[in-house]
């Protein structure tokens, strides 16, 4: 059985393409499915793409992960700022998780600047727009495959 | 077929008349709905009239405003002071929003002075109980009237 | 003899409609007072307007006010941000005060963000322009109408 | 019809025994749901244990109680720290409410140091795992008792 | 000719008596005019004694105090918490001045609770009511007779 | 030979049930610690109780506890919020500690809202009156129980 | 029996006269005693006057006040920036109490210009040297003359 | 006809000269008036030089400025800090405008060390004592000498 | 002539490989640059990769950029928290940026979650050790190949 | 031998002209270094002017001011708001002091508000472009002929 | 006579060598008066070593050290960082002080960086363990020899 | 060969006697640099002794320290307050350090109160002049007689 990756996007991506298209590009969240799907094709490696405006909902499937997904890849959104939730959440299942942001959340207002979710992640990626998903990906994928040949060796 | 507005209403609102009457008064939400039904209906404009106490379903019903409403009237109860998510979907839909408090929020605890929400709002209206709905709604009909008329002119 | 409200306008709020219109809008502080009066006299209430650019100015008017209006509309422009002087004016003479922005102050430098004032305020009403006016109005001659019933009750 | 206290729990508390047992102690919610029902019924007081990683839920559950219970007892997991629309949940109710943490939060991360919670509840116990719930229900066994002898009196 | 002392006070002082009398007592400023009118007399020292409401009449005051008096006290009212510009005056005319307030602005708001007027003083004496005053003209009248007694000597 | 503990309780409160009943009750510290003792009896232990007003001495009977009690309870008043010395003293003798307040801290003065000592103690109990004392008194018997049998494993 | 005041000074006033000059004045705690003591005999008053540098030791002589003394006048000396104990009991024994300062504490360091024996005190007098005392002393027997008054009526 | 400046003086700086000539110099108002005049003259520029101790006749003044000079100078003195009115005013009669300290301020206290009237100033010039004044009527000249020519060009 | 990113490395990095290697890893600076010239290859894109412990350095080279690389990656070491001079450099050249570093900043020290580098960067990628240069490379290597695309567009 | 006075440029102003002209305007520093020449010839002053982008080496050339320049004027760029040493250094060789800023810093991002150069500087101005080094250079040249003028008299 | 120092160590500092050795060491505190003595002997200088937990003990050693001692060593412990009255104590009796801390405070908890008493104090050593006292002891030395040759020159 | 210690100075110690004589003394640093000999040689420890006004510098020079020195001091001057590279640097050689001050830091403005190199530091010496260098000295050569002691053990 291949491994998988859980990607999780949270409040509000759902709008992607649509919204503020000059901060957060024209590309839809479908788009970024399809292209992440693809390239974890190119790895071996499944990809279980989902998205919810509701916190308590991005918990449930971060709780779900155990077991059944290699890593993790999660742009919290809005919830980034506000959510200990999530964070606990990310903490508690203790998969490989990256932080992802389309936008650089440096350049923006201040209370966009911290992140709850960057405690609990591997390493953080913004600014890139939907390339920072496949940049994830390739990080996830080498983790993936060192782990398995420390494994094997 | 006649304009619309979408009236939300945060968490633990459904109690209202119940709760604290010594600041937020005696009037339940079917009370307040109703009297912005009736004065919906001197402006022509119907009314669709909400609450929830979910954050992500609050994100969704104004995800779901975009071609269906001509503007939005928000109470956003206590995720004011804590809903990233909830600015950022009011940003995404770019309706012209009105935000309300029945209590005056300048006058409470320190953490309920700041909303995130009035960054998307074009006006706010607080202290006046359930009149703050009405008068928002008179604000929101004079915009829509406004706006009519410049695209029939 | 009608019932009557003082409405007060602070600082360089008489050169409403030649200043930063993108801000405050095209409208002059005489248009204004004109379009109070008449909703005013729908309200069979008097409206006493006026501007000043003095802080002690404003604080002997409110003084003034008492035992002469029913209630006080007041836009303190910047003196929002600094005055206690009329704050405690505004507490002394204990009238039911609505207090108005032109602007939504929410949105605005963080130093415009605070208002002493809207510790006296019943009621806040911001970002609405002109019609902050009216709808402040339309609050007070409730407030008024609904204490003479009970008075008569 | 013998007295029930609802005990809630917030985010996160499903993974209980299985999440950083260094810092929660490896007992499951189960173990303490049972643990807390055998001491209720010592008390003659039934138990109504949840769970749930929604933030909208818990205040869902709240609102219900009233009426139903006789008192709230709630570890409100993160969303202590971020949540002030449980925080006016349990305002609205007026049940006397109990706060408790397993770990002693005053050690840990600053942000986990304060609750908003904390200003809704009689009482906060933290620091002592499990044996925290029990402690709770002795404190609210003897609170029902002491209201139900001043009724009877 | 008989020293004397000028006795400034500042916004809002002239409804003393008739303002909040649980905070402020029921004395109102020309009783206390009288009081240290007859209290002066004892000591052999004139009193000047006004209110203002406006900052920069209570400037050109002090201003206007050079050579005339041989002391200043000060109840800066609202104008303590606000006014760099009376601190400045106060300190330009080098005058021994004495700062009173009437409640104990330590018990009050936070931002009560810093007066720049202190900076300028010799000494402060606040929550005394309209004793302060006394207190403090005899302060001022030990000081002036003390110098008094070293120029004699 | 039993195992006892030491109650220590912080400045003012041997006034206890004199002063401010409605924060604190009425019952007195001759009451607790009469109350003590027979739960202490019922656990097979000893209660050492004291008090003191001067945070040396409190420190000095940190420092005797090692080798004579099992634990410490302590209820460190004012010096709660101030003292490092007692901190550091706790920290010192490494007995498992318990602190107790009588109020809700939480929901008082913000510098009643942090406690030095909790960095010391295992759990905090604060809002349930002299119940707190009964409620850490059982948390330590139950921690003295389940070390001896460790230690007789 | 005559009525009495309590005097009560903080640390480091024993050096009273030899520290810092400049600052405190020449005049040791013996010569204010005795000003104290004759100027008490004016109004038929007796005078404890007391002296520690042990925080404790002034909080006991606090509570050993209630029912001996009609007031108290506190020279809190450093222990007014550091210590809630002090504040406590006083607020424990509810005596009219008066805070007295030698320097104008408002100019010195910022850590200085915070007292928490103020929100306990009647009133503050800051910066007039050893007259502070003498002042705080008309004070306290007014209001005692004015409380006998009232009895008697 | 000639161009013309404002030069607009606030509060305490009529006692020029007089008033801490350590930290001010010892010229008077008066005699930097005359060399502005001077200087002015020497550009072929007029003079509008004035004085006032009130923050509203400051904004009255700036207001009057529209249409009738060509830019401002300003020494706000201590409005610098506490004065969003005069920042108004500035930003609403939008002319070049200088600000003018005589003291390096971010040399003095805290307070003094941040202007509201620099976010209206094109540019600031501080420490030079009356000479500011000659190196701002320098600027402006260059400023309008500058307009001119384009506009003629 | 290919295209040419440069590789910029803050102080401390010549040890890399040598230091702390628990946070930082043991590859050497040497290693990252040969993989990065390999990949760089890959892309037909020249590397000039560079390391200084100078501020003055690191600005002159970002400085001789212009008109030669195509595009910066910086992993600005220690001076991500401290160098505005940085910044400015990075902001006056205006070439598409990459900001790097090896450790998740987020999770560290206080003082190292702030970048000032961030402020100028397109894209952030922390936490992947060595990977994150070959990421970055990746989303410059995206941008080079876009601009050009868009060229012969 | 005529005085001189080195003029010290800060990071990035070697690409002045170059670099975000909207904000710094379009001239090069040789066009800066020509003028001020130009205008120094004027006042008999030689000008050493010169550029780092090297704090150590700014430091280094305040070093060998003393002895060998009668003032400087210092444009400290980046390094006015990090560099404690260039600060320190100006302190050291105690020459008066001119610090020049393009852009008037009070209308940009806060961390470019303050100026540690300011503690050492005697006055500042900014906001003039390129003028404000001939403003400083009047200021400076006045200082060095009055200086001139006392060592004669 | 030969001169003496006075060694005060503050709160918990009796409990050294059994207490945290991994942060403080496992000397005693007797074995540190022993070595102190021993290299006060070597110097001439006689050493007085006390340690106490009571504040009020410690300001009254204070004051005996006037015309007693040369000079005073404190390591105040948990003091450091809450007693002003120490620091006043300090600065009454006006000795050569040094401070002595045996960890490195500056590596530890926020609250344990500042201390009040380094206000006082000429010198300050941390971080060396027992160590500390003796190169303090060896300043001291070096402070008595040079004020003893200047008093004989 | 012997064992030889690193001692670095940073930005303007080299200015040393002829700087702020009052806060620094009048040694300069090449008598330190005898003095630190001379006491080394009594140690059998070399010296290397150096001073740079480049942050840059320093850092090199900690690096090149690895494997050639036992030891470092450092008196890295205003780079204490600002430098994190340096910090970084000193991590990452791990040898044992000393950070020494002319000055007692603590006693000065606030911004000099805090030392980055602190945090990497064993000790921290201040206020001492140039003996501090001394006291540093006999430091780190007990530590290298204690090292050189386990190793032979």
């Amino acid at each position: 059985m291949r491994d998988s990756i859980l990607i999780l996007n949270g409040p509000n991506l759902n709008l992607l393409g649509t919204r503020q298209p000059e901060v957060y590009g024209r590309e839809t969240l479908n788009d970024i499915e399809a292209h992440c799907t693809q390239v974890g094709d190119g790895f071996g490696i499944g990809i279980d793409f989902r998205q919810s405006n509701h916190e308590g909902e991005l918990v449930d499937w971060i709780h779900e992960a155990r077991g059944k997904h290699a890593a993790i890849i999660i742009n919290p959104g809005a919830y980034s700022h506000t959510s200990v939730a999530i964070l606990d959440a990310l903490l508690s299942v203790d998969l490989p998780t990256v932080e992802v942001h389309l936008s650089n959340i440096h350049k923006r207002e201040e209370f966009r600047q911290h992140s709850y979710v960057s405690r609990a992640a591997q390493g953080v990626i913004c600014g890139f727009g939907s390339l920072g998903y496949i940049l994830a990906l390739q990080a996830q994928a080498a983790e993936i495959k060192s782990k398995k040949q420390q494994a094997m060796a």
